[in-house]
C-alpha cells in the first residue's frame, strides 16, 4: 500500500528508512516484558551511564480523599484516574528534548491510532514545534517487535483520519517504514 | 555576607547577578496565589502562544488497591504519596531542554535547603551534565518575593552542607545574587 501526504508527496522519509529489519536474536529472555519495563531499563541503563536523562511521568491521579493517621503515612482513600495531558516519558540528551509515548497493541496486521488519545498527538505537535525530539515507540506484541515511528509520521496519519482517513496504520507500513527494534537492544 | 567557593574564588555569577531589584507593582491581584498556580498559569501562557511547552508532572503515587465497579470509573481505594525522584517540572524551549523545581518558604531570613530532597538536587545534576537549563525558583511568601537560583548554585550550597555548611540560604545572599521575581510578570 502506498500512502501519500495530501499534496501527492510520496510518504517515504529516507531519514526515517528502516536502518535494518533483522530478526530478532535467538534470545528470548525479554519476551515477558512489557514495553513499559523494557524501556524503564534503557532508561535506568542513560541514567547510570550518563547518557540521558529520561523518566517516565506519574500516572495522573485525582485525588478525591486522604486520610491522615498519625504515626503513620497519609493513605489516599478515593481516589481516579484521569487523562494524561501529555506523552508518557520525556527528558533530555545532550541538551536537546525527547518526548515520546510507548504503545503496545495485540494486533497483527496494523496499529490502531486509537491507540493514542487526542491531547496526547496535541503535545506532540506542540513540542515539535519547539523544535524537540519527538516519536512513538510502538510494540506489536504477537512477535516481539518494536518500532520507531517519528511523531511528525504519526500526526500524519492521525490528521488523515480527519479526512476518511485509515483508523490504523498498515503493518506493512509500518515494516517498510520505520526503524525496526534492532537499534533499541 | 560573603560566600565563597571551595576553591576560594569569590560566589558571584555575573550572568545571574540580579538584573533589577524593583518593588513589586502596586497591584497585590496575585497576592493569594500559590507559587504553584502562578507557575501553572505562566505555562499555560507560553503553551497557547506557542512559546514553550512546560508542565508540571503528576504526583507519584503508589496504587495498592482498585475498585473496578461496572458501570462506572476504576476507584482506587487505597494509595499512597510517594517521593518524587525529579523536579515537578520540564519542557521544551526552542530545543532546549527545560528542568526546574518550585519552593515557597514561611521564613523570612533564610531559604531552608531542606526544602528540596536528595533526589530532586542529584536528578538536577545529572539533567546539567546533559546540558539541560535547570533552576530552582523560591518564593518567600512573606513578601511574596520570587527568585530564580541556578541548579549549580543551588547545588554548590547544598554540597557545602555536608563539609559543615549552612543547612539554608540567607535572604541576603538571595537578594544580592539571584533574579528577583520582576522578570516573571
Amino acid at each position: 500500500m502506498t500512502v501519500n501526504y495530501p499534496s501527492g508527496k510520496p510518504f517515504n522519509d529516507s531519514k526515517f528508512k528502516k536502518a535494518a529489519l533483522v530478526q530478532r536474536p535467538a534470545t528470548f529472555s525479554n519476551r515477558g516484558m512489557t514495553l513499559e519495563d523494557e524501556i524503564n531499563k534503557s532508561n535506568q541503563y542513560y541514567l547510570r551511564n550518563n547518557i540521558a536523562v529520561i523518566h517516565k511521568k506519574p500516572t495522573p491521579i485525582q485525588i478525591v480523599s486522604v486520610d491522615y493517621p498519625q504515626r503513620s503515612a497519609a493513605k489516599i482513600k478515593e481516589a481516579y484516574f484521569r487523562k494524561a495531558s501529555t506523552t508518557d516519558y520525556n527528558g533530555v540528551y545532550r541538551g536537546k528534548y525527547i518526548d515520546f509515548d510507548a504503545k503496545e497493541t495485540q494486533n497483527k496486521t496494523s496499529f490502531p491510532l486509537k491507540n493514542f488519545h487526542e491531547h496526547q498527538i496535541e503535545h506532540l505537535r506542540m513540542c515539535l514545534q519547539q523544535n524537540g525530539i519527538c516519536f512513538a515507540i510502538i510494540k506489536f506484541v504477537y512477535n516481539q517487535s518494536v518500532f520507531v515511528l517519528k511523531a511528525s509520521d504519526l500526526i500524519h496519519f492521525w490528521d488523515l483520519q480527519s479526512s476518511g482517513g485509515r483508523k490504523s496504520i498498515p503493518k506493512a507500513t509500518i515494516d517498510k517504514n520505520w526503524l525496526s527494534s534492532k537499534i533499541w537492544y
